[in-house]
């Protein structure tokens, strides 16, 4: 138990030093703890420690008495309702946050079972106490604040301790040397600048034009002039977001920017293959024809009994919108994204690299394995474990089973109301399906909100059942099992109307019944693309509008509203009691940090919406685009404004993060290839004009898609209540599949047609597949994955930092030299104070002995 | 000029210091230099100056005078022809190994152009001497040598030098400390053991029961007392293999090594599915009907005029060899090998880092862009270096061609031997056959191994000409191109084999005619497995024994023998001259060391053979492991024996070699889906029992694959000479593919079968493919790259570490606080000698002032 509390204490200390080197400056202005004389002042606010020297680094609090003697001790803030209830929920807020850091799940789970006395707390916390001030931090304790109950431990870290940190670390600094910016760097710093305003906020002054050379810290090298307090003012660059947060938010900042970036050009392409839809949809042949009066084409009634036969020339407005999406450039487009996809990946690998450069990250190495051997001493055996990851995988397909019950259940519902209406009256049929198509989108679209929030509950409870070793397994075990749970439910719906709609519909007089005797749903004439491309659109702009704008401000804010309305004081008094309040306080108050996942996990859907199925929704880049712009300035304000300041974490990459997004680009290439070949008409109408045309065009083409059904051969009591319905009697009607004809020797058996054109269809799977995987491979293995520049600036780097050692090498070897002939001579200094002179031998020393 | 001599000298010592470290052991056995009561000997030939005392950690050697001024000097060894022959071989080769340094091309070029003058040279190499001294090293010139001509400039690192170089490149050195294994680790050294016979030589005394703890030299860290001379005994384990070569090479014989260990598996897989052939070859139906003379098949003529119609009866033996290659077991098999690949892939990464700890590589950067900013003064444009990409993108595609028409020279050969031998007699078919197949497959032989020699020369001069900046780059440019022209080379007639030949025939009555009248060549009738196996067997064992072992064992051999049937001296008097040679005299005459390219070449492209057309041979892992098994002792003898001793070179990875290895394992999957779908009869037999089939079993195959021909259809001169051949006259005979009979509306034009069947096999390919690539990819993210053990060790490693500081950081803080406490007393020894000893106050010294 005591190792425990030492090891955690030394934890603490590691972050908090890491803190204090890198983000020493706070939430207040640096300029504002300066006088105008340029001495500091010491406002009361100010993170000092109570002799306004030592600068506070980090604060850690706890509580003073159980939770039912605080009505007593809050007594001294009188009546005041506010206050009372701010402490609640603060209370509830930092119980929440303090079990956040415990790695540990089951120490965690165990700390809830066993309610500890006060004075085993205290025990443990003076014991805590005692191991930060073993390593050489300073702690003021401060008990009388004006949050009741609560007591704050501030912490600060000397300097020496720090420098000891920074040594162990191999943390490397900047020193005070410099590097001058090549051209390819001014370059870049001129494309930077001119795509500014796609970035949150540039610094001003642009701290990266000047680049110091960097060493792992070490007090041994005092002589290279380490630049440890060159900390740029607050604003909102990547950088700053880097100084001020820590690396791993830098970098969610800096891949968002990249992503965004990129989506750019995606939009563009993705409006010109859309404009290009619109602008040839008049010259389509196929649509031309079945808009055509004059192919008088009767179709198959669409429902059992109620529905009639109908004319295909009312399909019109469909047939035209499909063409908007479903054309050659489509296919165009889904090779240009799946290579972008790549490009992406490339693009933001490089910059990963140049951030990595700038930030002096070359070269550490993730320290994230620290908490293994504490841990490894409970180790759990396989068996153990095993009920764990059963658990696990049967709630995951369980879960999923779940998302696909639902999914089926809309298509019921979608199903029997249409049948219902139909039944009931004969109105507008279009009408009707508007409706059910919107409720069954909106209905799909709030399943998937819920099940969302239900499945991040899950995929935690989940994994802190498999305990985790370190903090990093858990970490990426919930964000794998997160995903996979949303991934499902945000697509299945999508992959149906793609890959299973109208697809098990049986044939006229052979209908596939469900559940009954509901029929299988069909597409519209033209192709499920338009449909597929409706719900797409549903879904992301409802996801984004609702999840990001609703409940990342909306809620918030109406729950400010709600408070201050609620609340006995006026906003005068509220804001005086807010200033009353220590900078400490006031940061008690904010919502803790509970990291990135959230963040990136909605853009992964994101980038899977825009990768996966672009292939029928050329909008979808610019829809992205467009939220993200929004998004990154909202996560950046809440970041700064509305949670506490997170423990700065070092972080190299994007760890598990890039993983999935590989894994997507790489699932993006299937489903496109079997989007563009099953889904969109656009391999039967290639095999159409190829090798079944008469004179090469597409004339004929919508014929030769529909099969002929005699009506004598419905099923007993499946034929339509009204055959005439048309004006004239009905002996063949037509539907769209390659079924042979009932005078065939095998009626409505699968025709060479339908055969040649799955071959076709496979055909394209397989070289779409291989050409884009080769392709993206080949641009994968053409763009180095370090830039060019970074590469030379580093061994730059390295070149000058050898000449420097050479020549302090040489600086003391003649020192010695000197030392030694001036033999008994015994002036200690004399060898370390002579500055490195390389070549030109030094002076000898007046002043020895 | 300078700066560049000066640099490569720089280089120079640096591989020097690295060798002397590492390598500080000889050919010569350490125990032959010391005396049996330890004090050392110093034998003439010993590796050590003249005086006895310094080391030989590097020789260079050079040119005293002009070739042609040789004869003159020589006179000292009389009329000594051998000696002679022998010292302008030696200079010839040396000029050779000379060239192999110099990393620049265009300098190579130059020097061949130019014929400098003799004082231009010695200026040149004195200022070279200079530079080495410079440097710290000492030089000893030995220019009254045994081999005139021949001057040789030794060169010994002193100590501080290794220290100063070691520093500097963080080279982690073991300490003291021992690491004591885990049980894991104990576990893996008996596995070790028990599979020792497969390793080429395992350390007799295993020196890796044991870990020293390792951290960067560093002279200030003297304490922690590197242990710089662990040098085991020199025998043939992979580490010593390291030790001896360098990282490098111990990285090739390790992943040798692994490579043979995991064909193992594969080859006992692939002989159980030979064998489940070879057993169930009497179960399978269609060769069973094949055979049955009561299916009374006329086969339609296999040339046109001089071959007459056939019984399918005849080829009964074909059909059931077939079975043996062509069964389910196949497509399990192609299946569990792309696994393997996977699985070899990652066991191989796994072996890598585990000896890149042991190995104390962790953490280590290569080091390999240190030439280039000396390159990068004369930057080369994009237009200067266009040419020489243009060139060799042409040539490429050039030479990629004349293997194509190599392969089509090959087919018209056979086409036209075949048909000459059947207009001129009437013999046995059979015999026939064999003898073309025969030799058409020696032709292909002979010619991959001719143009194999070719390309590689070419390859060569097109990377010499692109002048890539860097010694990697250059490697690496040469080593994909390499590969591209011999994978090419090595697999066309394959793949014409596997995908081509017999689908580009035409039908009876419209065959395909190539160069005037040959008909394009079919396969026998079960398919074209049967040859493909045959070509890849001669192919790889062809290769393998002719490229092994005649070039590599037989013509150095062959030569030794001339050479001492044609010199005077008999055995014994060449024994004494050798005797007489010093050590780096004797090593002078070896063969230069060429770099592992060829080496590793050819493994990857027997990696080529045994992973991409498994599927059509299971026993190529076994021919494979074989090979490997003689090609791991004949490297290391000739490593060893018969090569000068390599500069020692540090590298974590096998570099290109690895990417080169995943590429293929890509393909591989590819590959194996098109063999098994549309070379092999697999998917045919399948579709015809799940949708043809009458009673749902496999009989009436045969006759289903056979379509119907009028024989009155021949278009005109090309009908049978012997129409009455089978002693019956013809009117319908049959071949094999699925078409329309004569009597149906549209005759001989592909029927529904075909597109049935194409669908299936284009299904097939999509499914396997991607269940294959999801299958590896599961695999590669189950198994961690870095072994569990290794990261707990890293880990234990690091802790050791910090808890080592951490106390003499307190030792220290103690000491300066004893020292501050006897203010102003000024011994300089007592903080450093004092050693640390945390938390027990150190005892004051008495001996102060």
């Amino acid at each position: 138990q005591r190792m425990k509390s030492k090891y955690s204490c030394y934890n603490h200390h590691l972050l908090s030093i890491y803190l204090s080197i890198y983000l020493a400056c706070d939430r207040e202005p640096m300029k504002n703890l300066y006088a105008e004389d340029g001495s500091p002042v010491y406002p009361r606010q100010g993170p000092y420690f109570s002799d306004g020297q030592r600068r506070v680094d980090y604060v850690l609090t706890y509580q003073i008495q159980k939770p039912n003697s605080i009505r007593r001790q809050s007594s001294r803030f009188g009546d005041n309702n506010f206050i009372r209830r701010l402490w609640r929920s603060l209370n509830i807020r930092s119980r929440r946050a303090e079990a956040q850091p415990k790695e540990d799940p089951e120490i965690a789970a165990q700390d809830q079972r066993t309610d500890y006395h006060e004075d085993d707390k205290r025990f443990r916390r003076e014991e805590f106490e005692e191991n930060i001030l073993e390593t050489g931090l300073e702690l003021e304790m401060d008990e009388r604040t004006n949050i009741p109950g609560i007591g704050f431990m501030k912490v600060h870290a000397p300097w020496n301790v720090l420098c000891r940190e920074a040594e162990f670390m191999k943390l490397k600094m900047p020193t005070k040397k410099v590097l001058h910016p090549n051209l390819v760097e001014k370059i870049r710093l001129f494309i930077h600048k001119v795509t500014a305003p796609l970035h949150p906020k540039v610094d001003p002054n642009r701290p990266q034009t000047v680049k110091f050379l960097s060493h792992p810290f070490s007090r041994e090298k005092q002589h290279l002039k380490f630049d440890v307090v060159n900390v740029s003012p607050l604003t909102f660059g990547i950088s700053s977001y880097r100084k001020y947060f820590g690396e791993k938010v830098g970098l969610y900042f800096a891949w968002l920017g990249v992503y965004t970036q990129m989506l750019i050009p995606a939009a563009i392409v993705g409006v010109i293959v859309f404009l290009y839809g619109c602008a040839t949809v008049d010259d389509n042949i196929p649509s031309m024809e079945i808009c055509d009066p004059r192919h008088n084409i009767t179709m198959c009634p669409l429902c059992d009994r109620a529905c009639s036969y109908w004319k295909l020339v009312t399909a019109c407005g469909t047939a035209r919108a499909s063409h908007l999406f479903d054309n050659p450039a489509t296919v165009f487009f889904s090779i240009f994204m799946a290579l972008w996809a790549v490009l992406f990946m490339e693009h933001w690998k490089r910059r990963q690299m140049r951030l990595n450069y700038i930030w002096d990250l070359t070269g550490f190495g993730e320290e994230e394995e620290r908490e293994e051997s504490e841990k490894a001493k409970v180790k759990l055996t396989c068996t153990d474990r095993l009920p764990a990851y059963l658990t696990t995988v049967v709630t995951m397909v369980f879960m999923i089973l779940v998302t696909f019950a639902i999914v089926f259940g809309v298509i019921l519902y979608r199903i029997s109301i249409k049948a219902a209406l139909h039944m009931s009256t004969y109105s507008d049929q279009s009408n009707i399906r508007a409706t059910v198509k919107g409720t069954a989108a909106v209905i799909n679209l709030v399943v998937i909100i819920i099940l969302d929030e239900v499945y991040a509950a899950i995929a935690r409870w989940l994994t802190a059942l498999e305990v985790p070793k370190t903090d990093k397994s858990f970490e990426d075990r919930l964000i794998f099992k997160t995903f996979i749970l949303k991934f499902a439910n945000a697509f299945t719906p999508i992959v149906y109307l793609a890959f299973f709609r109208g697809r098990l519909v049986g044939r006229p007089g052979n209908y596939l019944y469900v559940v009954g005797s509901y029929r299988m749903e069909e597409c519209a004439h033209a192709g499920c693309l338009m449909e597929l491309c409706i719900q797409l659109c549903i879904t992301m702009l409802g996801k984004q509008l609702i999840q990001n704008n609703l409940f990342e401000i909306g809620i918030p804010k109406l729950k400010k509203l709600l408070r201050r309305r609620k609340s006995d004081l006026d906003s005068k008094q509220e804001e005086e009691l807010n200033r009353s309040l220590y900078r400490h306080e006031k940061d008690h108050i904010l919502g803790p940090f509970v990291g990135l996942s959230p963040e990136y996990m909605e853009m992964i859907i994101q980038f899977g919406m825009v990768t996966l199925f672009v292939a029928s929704f050329p909008l979808a880049p610019l829809f992205a685009l467009l939220n993200n712009i929004i998004e990154i300035r909202l996560d950046a304000k809440k970041f700064v404004m509305e949670l506490r300041r997170p423990i700065a974490a070092k972080a190299k990459d994007i760890g598990i993060w890039y993983n999935l997004l590989r894994g997507l680009s790489k699932v993006a290439v299937i489903v496109n290839a079997f989007v563009i070949s099953f889904t969109s008409d656009f391999i039967p109408r290639l095999v159409y004009q190829y090798m079944f045309s008469v004179d090469g065009t597409m004339h004929g083409f919508v014929d030769h898609t529909l099969s002929y059904f005699n009506v004598s051969d419905f099923q007993p009591g499946t034929d339509p209540l009204q055959p005439m319905h048309l004006g004239y009697r009905v002996d063949i009607c037509r539907y769209k599949d390659y079924r042979e004809p009932p005078w065939a020797s095998t009626p409505y058996e699968l025709s060479k047609e339908f055969w040649v054109v799955l071959a076709a269809r496979l055909a394209f799977v397989v070289v779409f597949q291989n050409v884009v995987m080769l392709m993206s491979d080949f641009v994968d293995w053409l763009i180095p994955d370090i830039p060019k520049d970074i590469s030379l600036q580093i061994h730059k780097e390295k070149i000058l930092m050898v000449e420097l050692f050479m020549k302090e090498e040489q600086g003391k070897r003649l020192a010695a030299r000197e030392n030694h002939n001036q033999d008994n001579c015994n002036s200690p200094s004399s060898a370390n104070q002579s500055p490195p002179r390389p070549r030109s031998r030094p002076v000898s020393h007046a002043n020895c002995c």
